[in-house]
């Protein structure tokens, strides 16, 4: 029996995919062998990369002059990686709105000249910077940002404007394919799979083609973006299972409707759950500003902490697994990527009302 | 229906292997989810890469002064992060001994000062290099091989002696726990996963802890020995998958009886090859040295490449796939990987014999 699993990632996948997945594991279109066991030269696998690659450009809408990367190292060894690539000498500009943009700024920082142009660390990463209280570098090489942060719950909806001709760089990991997103809004999109994708392993990169050729020398070629743009991903072995595991969930999305679809659902669960907060009447409580609460990483807490351990274990009773909060932040945290079923999240939101009822 | 699978990587993995990872995709022991979806902090996959470090370390017994690492990228990324971990501003000495060592080589001159110790690609790469012939380093940082060359068909059974103090460095990713091997002859083991360990997108780097702490500056996180070796591996998301799997096979290979029944089943399968060949009168040709020869990557050509086609075309009939030989050797290559059973060998032989005495 399937688990509601909340966990930030690696997170639940849809179970048809699964179903799919186990299915075809020993035998994939009776070829007699498996996907993970076919040379990523052949003709198909070459099929289902390109396949992998059609529908995620049909689901996000990506423009023709935007590369699409499957790569490896997950959304950390990026931190360094877009420095490496897009930094050409110059400067970039970050912005931190959480425990990941932090980090991506901090791993820039041994590439080059690296600027904080704004912060909310002050306010516990409560709250997304106003556009008057960040300090852009019109020259800068890029302008970073993390879209939605996991560990701090924060979401944003309207993203900031660079300067002209500076190239946004966006980590989405977290909420990538959560919403309809304007891709030409930005020089380069990256996540880590491990969220609404597929399998930990696999990093999706999405970059503007006039950004590329600018790699420091000593960028290897795997982590080269022009390198692995001219080898179709595939200057050596990519990680081939992961990336027909993400084709399939890149399927499914499209069967649900596309992302316009997706985000109706997702709106639906996150709502059931911050009215859930809200109306508790103080037992539970999300710290983040209304306009910035993330969709997809609900951080809460409870009003008197003594009682996280037993609202754990009751949620494990009810097989409701993954929700307790990040160290940093403390309490619980329900991520509900696109993979968490609305009857998930009603099970927790009848769970968290009984608990306040009776221990409230 | 299981085909045979002679492919040179992605490979074919053990089909009892592969039953188990299917049966409990959506339900690892009874958890409600399945290890692809389970946090890598957690108790559960905590334990499976613990016990898949455990597993190796026993398999090939590796000295207590050795770290083990799980990482991303291949073997292209450790041509990369080996001189970025390992140079520390003085030079390393290449022995080029096929198509990958070759990459190695070229992929490492970025990094620093780089010596041709010794090569045998005047000879097509048929043959290993004497000990004469080779012009060694006392002063280099590391001493970097290949020990089985996948596209060329040549394996090192006795290992170059490198200078005293200077560490051996050993790509062996295509014949990893295919035999016994002496660790301690080595500083660092790297293989990529996708021929005897387990899926693509998983590389293993066994390294000596003296050799930690020299990374340059510009080595990322997720890239340096040093900072993974005290993360455990998860300095960021590893690939949890992969991981599961590579400690499964190792199970099997214990199971098998360890390295040295593998060793002689690999005996066995190889022999068999290399037998039919010498028994051909000529059809069929392997040009690599008797005592060089790979006991994993079997190349041989038809006198007559006309019959290219025909041959593939007739092993297609049997279900013996991904015998076409690399486009730089030509003819065929048949890749007996520890998953490869005897019966496949023994289809293969067949075949061979039998086509050439009908077209010979």
């Amino acid at each position: 029996m399937r688990i509601f699993n909340f966990s930030a990632g690696p997170a639940v996948l849809p179970t048809t995919v699964l179903e799919q997945v186990r299915d075809e594991l020993l035998d994939w279109r009776g070829r007699g062998m498996g996907i993970m066991e076919m040379s990523h030269r052949g003709k198909d696998f070459s099929g289902v990369i390109a396949e992998a690659e059609a529908d995620l450009r049909e689901l996000m809408g990506i423009p023709a002059n935007y590369k699409v990367l499957f790569l490896q190292g997950g959304a950390t060894q990026q931190f360094a990686q877009i420095p490496m690539n897009l930094l050409a000498g110059r400067s970039a500009d970050y912005i931190v709105t959480g425990a990941w943009s932090k980090k991506a700024y901090k791993e820039a920082q041994p590439f080059g000249a690296v600027r904080l142009a704004g912060s909310t660390e002050a306010d516990a990463f409560t709250r997304l910077p106003r556009a008057d209280e960040l300090k852009l570098d019109p020259q800068a090489a890029y302008l970073h940002i993390c879209t939605n942060e996991t560990i701090h719950g924060v979401e944003m909806f309207d993203v900031p404007e660079a300067p002209a001709g500076v190239p946004l760089v966006a980590d989405m990991s977290s909420h990538i394919l959560s919403r309809p997103m304007d891709v030409s809004r930005y020089g380069l999109i990256y996540a880590g799979a491990q969220k609404n994708i597929g399998p930990a392993g696999l990093v999706i990169v999405i970059v503007r083609e006039d950004l590329l050729g600018k790699a420091s020398a000593i960028t290897p070629g795997v982590m080269n973006y022009a390198v692995m743009a001219e080898h179709g991903s595939m200057l050596n072995t990519p990680p081939t299972f992961g990336i027909y595991l993400a084709g399939l969930i890149f399927k499914d999305l499209k069967a649900q409707g596309g992302l316009a679809a997706v985000e109706q659902s997702n709106i639906a669960k996150a709502s059931k759950l911050y009215d859930a907060i809200a109306a508790s009447g103080g037992f539970y409580r999300n710290p983040v500003e209304l306009s910035a609460r993330s969709r997809m990483n609900v951080p809460f807490t409870l009003a008197n902490p003594a009682l996280d351990a037993d609202f754990l274990a009751e949620a494990a009773e009810l097989r409701l697994s993954g929700l307790k909060g990040h160290k940093s932040v403390g309490g619980m945290r329900a991520s509900i990527y696109n993979a968490m079923s609305l009857e998930g999240v009603d099970a927790l939101v009848a769970l968290m009302q009984d608990f306040a009822a009776r221990k409230g």
